[in-house]
């Protein structure tokens, strides 16, 4: 492809861009596509000869399209907001046209220069103080299981210099409260520690973590010879959007050592709002945290920010000097490859850049209240109207739901009721959203945030909930 | 920013890299931007009120241009080829447009369904055997590790689900060559095996493992009570591209039960040559292997290719099912966050689907040749070239050389004078290339694979190496 040939294809995919997002309202949210039927249209082997571009696009338009769910539609209520907002495509646009390598400074000094400067403007913008250092991570998953790293190596004195996590004798043990992400988990067992070794702390009436249970565990496992590890707070968790209190978790972590680690991926976004910053208090104290712009801010996939307070300590877990990677530069700069997994590292920083400066804190802030807002809508709608519960406290935009009818008696009923309702609306197509299961009982997630989502769509999805339940099948 | 205002928009960016793109070769290909020097340009608070994207642009222009490295430049002769071609660059900027999150079958069953077929394409397209299955990764330091805490899992009879690493007396081994890359030891550490715990390999004069020294370590740990876990093959090192005997490894591997991980993250690509595939003999009996689309095939970041023998054991390890993650279609389909540590997904399988079609395998193969020629050519002339030597053997696309003036005594003095010739160049602009230390000594390697470079580019490099060692600083 030459660049002029580019440049034409280009233009139609830009416009085919525009128009997509111009009339996603008028598709169905979730795909219908059933099992291997996309597949189905596919050749199995790559082809022989160079195909033209026009080919794939049609390709993309009959195949590729229909099985796409609209994570960017007016009525995505799914699990959580994932918005990759106009400017942040053109920043990923641009990203890709330099095609630059970051994963040393020297391979692209603006790439590492332009992510330290955006994770502070973020970090700024989200009322985190100024002892935290950012970098960008692929996932909250990557950027969690970075922690577990650091923590092991922090309690066992960098075992990994010597003879590993299985020199040491005391059980590391990691504290979670029973809401905490399922990448918590994963990340815990992948750093080699296991689940006997896993505490699951039980949640108040708020789903937020009941820290005497948590204090009397800690005293337990000490007296017992186990050495705490790590203790992982949530600010928003995925099912009801909790929040753990960081004050009294950051005194316990300090009592005994442990490192602690805040999951705010999908509710740190909110701390733009200063309103919100109540539910923050505490931060300082702790040793890490993950919030995802990929999410409800707008970059796309991939784009976490984690956030620590001893980047020295990062590094050395994370580093490795071999010949052909030192630079010149290598004592004065940032090497971003040794603040993470990866080595090689796409240039990220560009569309997270483009996504703050063409909205500013202004429009974000203006964006985030709007979904706020229309979350405390539809909790008075649904509260208000017999027969439905809102069945968590509503702190961010989130609003858990459940209907329970006259008539039906038992839990099962009632669960597999408030399962199908929610299965008729996502078949239908003209909503999506998602269950879960709280406390032992099935809820409906109604998970507010898509960029353009306006209260007049929330109020559609409400309707439909009403008519849904009410021609039951 | 509206649909329209995003079509004016996004034009100008495909006009801008059109142009680059052209007209790369005009500029400098290393940064020559001083430490901070970027960061000095930048506000350090994010803007208040959202800005013109005209504004973005001309900083972009301004600030960042300059600060860029050009991987896709000609004459990048550093590291390991990163291309971006175009195709996928227009594949990518379709994933951004849809904003589709590719986590789960249902969140979007063509983002999987493509992954498979793509994985699968590659997977013929490399030769390598139908028992293989493919996921993509973010990096092959990502996939590594996570071949490394299979690895683990596997040799601890899944520890994860109980006391964990510590729960496992018999100290776990990791053998690896020492020209393994640093992805590998980092990874072996991060998966809690401590540095004690890897054996590192002495290689043959072509920089290969040694089979012998490798079967002693095995026997001797045995003996001593330690348990094989993993061998790490590399498919084309760092350093020299040289290549590990798989035939004799696999049957250690199998002897000893230890899982046998192949790193062909740069070299694996030249398999689309069919007269390279005497280098893949035996690799139908390794557990899993890395290999790079975003290195010298042209995706750009962040695409790796991993592929397992055995999914059902990955998925084993990596899979985790909270209710708000279970879908109805679960057993019918692949959900690809169980192949690895991330949870969200963007839809990666796009933009190598528009390569490999827009390429074509003989497309793709043309060029691989056309990359393997030229270092062919170098060698030659290199080797011909009284005062010069090529140091390790030639077998892909990186040839390693040393300039050994007369007059330089001590092997230090030339050490220095080759980190000086190599690093003249680079400040010079002209050409990229980077030097590492093999057998104690300083070398410089020209990794030739960018997309656009052509013979003349390389003849360029030559001159420019003879100049300048000809003019001693
Ligand atoms: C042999 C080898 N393995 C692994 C890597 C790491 O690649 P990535 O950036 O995808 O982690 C490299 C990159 O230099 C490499 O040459
Ligand atoms: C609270 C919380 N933590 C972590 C994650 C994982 O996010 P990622 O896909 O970035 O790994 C999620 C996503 O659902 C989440 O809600």
């Amino acid at each position: 492809m030459t660049p002029d040939q580019f440049r034409a294809l280009g233009y139609k995919l830009i416009d085919w861009i525009a128009d997509y997002r111009e009339t996603v309202e008028e598709r169905r949210v979730m795909s219908n596509e059933a099992p291997g039927a996309v597949r189905a249209k596919l050749p199995p082997s790559p082809p022989e000869e160079p195909e033209s571009f026009d080919a794939i696009l049609a390709d993309f338009e009959r195949i590729v399209v229909p099985g796409v769910t609209h994570w960017n539609h007016p009525r995505f209520f799914a699990y959580f907001p994932s918005n990759t907002t106009l400017s942040a495509v053109l920043g990923d646009l641009l990203a890709s046209g330099l095609g630059a390598q970051c994963m040393s400074w020297q391979t692209s000094p603006a790439g590492t220069e332009l992510e330290e400067v955006v994770m502070d403007w973020l970090r700024q913008m989200l009322g985190l103080p100024d002892l935290f250092r950012g970098a960008i991570q692929d996932t909250s998953s990557g950027a969690t299981l970075v922690a577990m790293l650091c923590a092991r190596e922090r309690s066992t004195k960098d075992a990994r210099l010597a003879g590993g996590l299985q020199s040491c004798p005391a059980p590391l043990v990691v504290y979670v409260s029973d809401q905490a992400h399922s990448s918590v988990d994963k990340a815990i067992a992948l750093a080699g520690i296991g689940r006997d070794q896993v505490r699951t702390i039980e949640t108040d009436e708020r789903y937020a973590i009941r820290v005497d249970r948590l204090r009397a565990r800690l005293e337990e496992d000490v007296r017992a010879g186990n050495k705490p590890c790590a203790i992982v707070a949530t600010i928003g968790t995925t099912a009801t959007t909790a929040v753990d209190p960081l004050e009294p978790l950051r005194e316990l972590a300090q009592r005994y050592g442990a490192w602690l680690h805040v999951d705010a991926a999908m509710a740190g976004i909110a701390m733009i709002a200063p309103e919100c910053r109540a539910h923050w208090s505490g931060i300082e104290g702790v040793d890490s945290i993950t919030v995802d712009p990929h999410k409800w801010l707008g970059t796309g996939m991939h784009c976490t920010a984690y956030y620590v307070r001893d980047p020295a300590y990062l590094t050395r877990v994370m580093s490795t000097q071999p010949s052909y990677l030192r630079t010149a530069a290598d004592d004065k700069v940032t090497n971003f490859r040794d603040w993470g997994i990866p080595l090689g590292r796409r240039f990220r920083a560009l569309k997270l850049w483009c996504l703050l400066r063409e909205q500013g804190t202004s429009g974000l802030l203006g964006r985030i209240r709007r979904d706020l807002a229309n979350a405390q809508w539809l909790s008075a709608q649904v509260a208000n109207e017999p027969g439905w519960e809102v069945v968590a406290p509503v702190l961010f935009q989130t609003v858990c739901v459940r209907h329970v009818p006259e008539g039906l008696r038992t839990d099962a009923e009632i669960d597999a009721h408030n399962q199908s309702w929610a299965d008729r609306i996502n078949e239908d197509g003209r909503a999506y959203l998602t269950s879960t299961v709280v406390n032992g009982r099935r809820i409906v997630r109604v998970s507010i945030g898509a960029e353009p989502t306006e209260l007049e769509h929330v109020a559609q999805l409400w309707d439909s909930m009403r008519a849904t339940v009410a021609r039951r099948p």
